[in-house]
């Protein structure tokens, strides 16, 4: 399955791909006619990037890089990760997070973080699986992640 | 006490206390000489912002701004915050929080967001009490934070 990562063009097909997502698991969402226009803007720019698989697409991970006072290179964020449902368990968020880390090493991160929900235990050992860590070597301290809305 | 956002010339007075922070618990820091120059960049950029408290500084947050799918305005993450040893448990900290709320709204941020260590009660207590949430209302999901650092 082809891996490619999103042209401003391809905001619509990453725009449906994330509201489905946030549909399947009860989040708000905007709906496509609000996202895909803003990611027509966002995928323009180099801090936004979505990767997406297979065409049409049937997973996409949207990754955001930003500057970090702790590091030389830039921190990438995974804001999202969803392979569509009657297609999981067969590898393709694994190949969807090959791209991340290549995208990653391209861009000369110091760093990925991604906020996992505490009952999501299989995502939680994917991530594990994938290198990921919640605490520090020879802790056992998490952090949790607060936010607050804003009007 | 007077609140204010450090120009790229305070660089070296907001490396000096992100270093005394990290030192403090027990963090690694790059030291002070590679987080100046490195702050008098990113301070010239309107995604990094340093809030400062007094003069000379007794404390200091580090907020970065991105762009978020979600939202039509910036997300703002609050990276750090620090206030001296000496000067703790005195309302420095809500002030600084204060400019934090004030600078999210001058940008009409839609969110902003801070990782909390677990074991860290009192901090969490702090956030909590200035409006942050860990849960989404009628849950007890939380959210962990997972990372990678890279070569």
């Amino acid at each position: 399955m082809e891996i490619w990562d999103a042209r401003p063009a391809d905001a619509e097909e990453v725009a449906r791909l994330l509201h489905d997502f946030n549909v399947e698991f009860d989040t708000p969402s905007p709906g496509v006619d609000v996202l895909a226009p803003r990611l027509r803007v966002l995928l323009a720019e180099p801090s936004t990037v979505a990767i997406l698989a297979g065409r049409p697409a049937v997973a996409v991970a949207l990754v955001t890089f930003r500057t970090n006072v702790w590091y030389e290179g830039p921190v990438a964020l995974l804001d999202e990760l969803y392979v569509v449902p009657h297609l999981r368990d067969q590898g393709i968020g694994t190949a969807v997070v090959g791209r991340l880390f290549a995208l990653a090493d391209e861009r000369a991160a110091g760093l990925i973080e991604i906020n996992v929900d505490e009952g999501d235990v299989d995502t939680r050992r994917f991530y594990e699986r994938h290198g990921f860590q919640a605490t520090e070597a020879g802790s056992d301290e998490r952090a949790f992640y607060y936010w607050m809305e804003l009007e």
